[in-house]
């Protein structure tokens, strides 16, 4: 039953298997509804930095897309993508490499504070887009709504400037990440909607029009049916979901596309645990509280999968890691798969958090679920 | 004030920073310690995995060490090692590259389980030593010391075969890692010499001898004086040193010999806060409880450093990471320091645990504190 499968047997380091049909369905599922409301979809590659995964998208007709860092954008412009917004305030230690990139491609970025975009003036000898930063909560980045006088001041300032273009308003509620079910993440996405059109409001009667709303969180993209009006939505997590977004409610555990595959290290029948290649490094430290309704009844870093085909289905009840240090994972197993797994066999384990791992293991990627030939690396 | 010291105006992304005046000082003072216990000292590179400082403790005369994987131990037998312990359970779908290794190096490993001296008895056509994993408390790898006829009959059977070499007894007490103070650290180290010696006794009585005991952690080798009856100790995290050493008592703030520069992007003086560029896949999600000592009055995933010299002097009270998403930090300020700082200044962050920031920004790591010339990547 641990046997690996076949495709997998290669696999001697913790590595991040992507079920390339599962991403599929869940891009072509996201796509759908994006045209059903008229939304540009702009998906977050920061959940893969995948080209592989990159390509897939343009494949199903997507030329625009986010990323959260300068040199993650480069990563992507290398791959042929001409249309990206770096959705992270701007960092002004970089501004030679942002300007060499607006060189490039359509590159757009979001500010929320006027020195940023003075210095952007002063360093750029290339179009930019600008986004007004929002923030509709979450208390990260971004100028709160009330803040009239600030906003109205900034959108003057970079409409003033001959290389800048304002795009409109940007934000990314992460108040769903710490709601659950539909109807949770309906009333934040709704209140969101309703702050950033009044913003948009605000500025039309300053004459700063036509403006673009852009949002942002997978959880409200996955669950709220009506997109309202915005202009842009930029999920990344539901190419892979992953645990946090399971207990959201953003996905089921059939949609889960990533997969940290972990060479077996120990086995503790005694402890109900096993002990795998595989830890803080590759898994990251971001833990979940319990989920009782799929058998994960305490705080976990991850679950184990049930093997299937060449990949994986549902999170197998009672099997979690329970804790982790720089390399190892320990996994709590049922004694029953205790009983059947053997050092050297791998476990096929659901991160807390896709992005985290994928980024963790970059270099040691795997896909699997491809026809035969369709993925080139 | 927050005016990057001129050696770091370069820096552009989230990067490590190395202090190797004070690496310098905290390894001299472990090596005379271990000197004067008698004990060999073997330190874990995991924490760093830098060449620069793997050359540094070489240049104080340390000719072992310990890693935490294969590619580890490749990295390191690549520049210069020639006698290295994976100090992890044999991973069995790497037994081409553990053999290969061991025809280069002096290569130890551990294990738990008579399965994998089988595996690597029939594998290996090159020299191994193993030690016998025991576990005296943390409950993740190792063999309980009660389990006295499985360490009895393991260790036979590794002195059966004729490539393998029994080492002796290895332990990791991580669970000085949850205790604070000298007088706490003692008791755990105590029992630990303790257990670990009646094993060896144990294996004595059987005609199994002479046995070395390991031990590894660095609290125990920061705090407590007397090593004891061990032969060999494989501290890591003391070469930088880090705020859970710092919350335990293992180090002073002036030992804090690494730190993660962050570009500053956002100003929000209204919620106290600025945000860097330096998030989880920079400082890890690890977090750490309140220390009120050092004016940190709520769990945080780092400490502002006060800029000094060319490097820091130590944590600023009032001044934590308050948050990480994947690229963004929340650092919340006192007023007086938000009121000096400006978008595109540097902060210094001392990471919660040093050995996951090191890993993270391996390709982004910046020495300072040595003569000119004395560095050479």
């Amino acid at each position: 039953m641990f046997t690996p499968p076949p495709s997998l047997a290669h696999l001697s380091r913790p590595s991040l298997v992507v079920d390339l049909a599962k991403v599929r369905r869940n891009c072509a599922h996201m796509i759908a509804k994006a045209k059903a409301n008229g939304v540009r979809l702009r998906p977050h590659l920061k959940t893969h930095q995948s080209h592989v995964v990159g390509r897939l998208l343009r494949d199903l007709g997507l030329g625009a897309a986010t990323v959260s860092s300068v040199s993650m954008a480069q990563h992507f412009a290398d791959d042929g993508w001409n249309d990206l917004c770096v959705a992270f305030p701007i960092n002004l230690r970089e501004l030679p490499q942002i300007d060499a990139l607006a060189g490039r491609i359509h590159l757009a970025s979001l500010v929320d504070h006027p020195a940023t975009v003075h210095a952007l003036a002063e360093a750029l000898h290339h179009p930019l887009a600008l986004w007004i930063k929002i923030d509709v909560g979450p208390r990260r980045c971004g100028l709160d709504p009330s803040q009239h006088e600030e906003i109205i001041a900034l959108a003057q300032l970079i409409r003033a400037q001959p290389l800048l273009r304002l795009a409109g308003l940007l934000t990314h509620d992460s108040r769903t990440y710490g709601v659950s079910g539909a109807a949770a993440v309906s009333r934040c996405y709704r209140d969101t909607c309703q702050r950033l059109n009044e913003v948009r409001r605000l500025l039309a009667d300053h004459g700063i029009a036509p403006l673009e709303i852009s949002v942002g969180d997978t959880p409200s993209a996955a669950l709220v049916d009506d997109w309202g009006e915005v202009d842009e939505f930029r999920p990344g997590n539901f190419v892979y979901y992953d645990l946090q977004q399971l207990a959201i409610g953003s996905c089921t555990p059939a949609d889960l596309a990533a997969a940290v595959a972990c060479p077996v290290v120990g086995l503790y029948p005694a402890r109900s645990h096993a002990v795998v290649y595989g830890g803080a490094v590759h898994l990251s430290k971001q833990s979940q509280p319990a989920m009782p309704e799929i058998g994960l009844p305490e705080t976990h870093w991850g679950a184990v999968l049930r093997p299937c085909g060449e990949a994986w289905a549902e999170p197998i009840p009672g099997a979690w890691v329970a804790s982790l240090t720089q390399e190892h994972g320990v996994v709590h197993l049922p004694p029953e798969i205790l009983a059947q797994l053997e050092i050297g066999d791998l476990l096929l384990i659901a991160p807390v958090h896709a992005c985290l791992a994928a980024h963790a293991l970059m270099a040691d990627t795997h896909y699997c679920g491809a026809p035969p030939g369709a993925v080139e690396a």
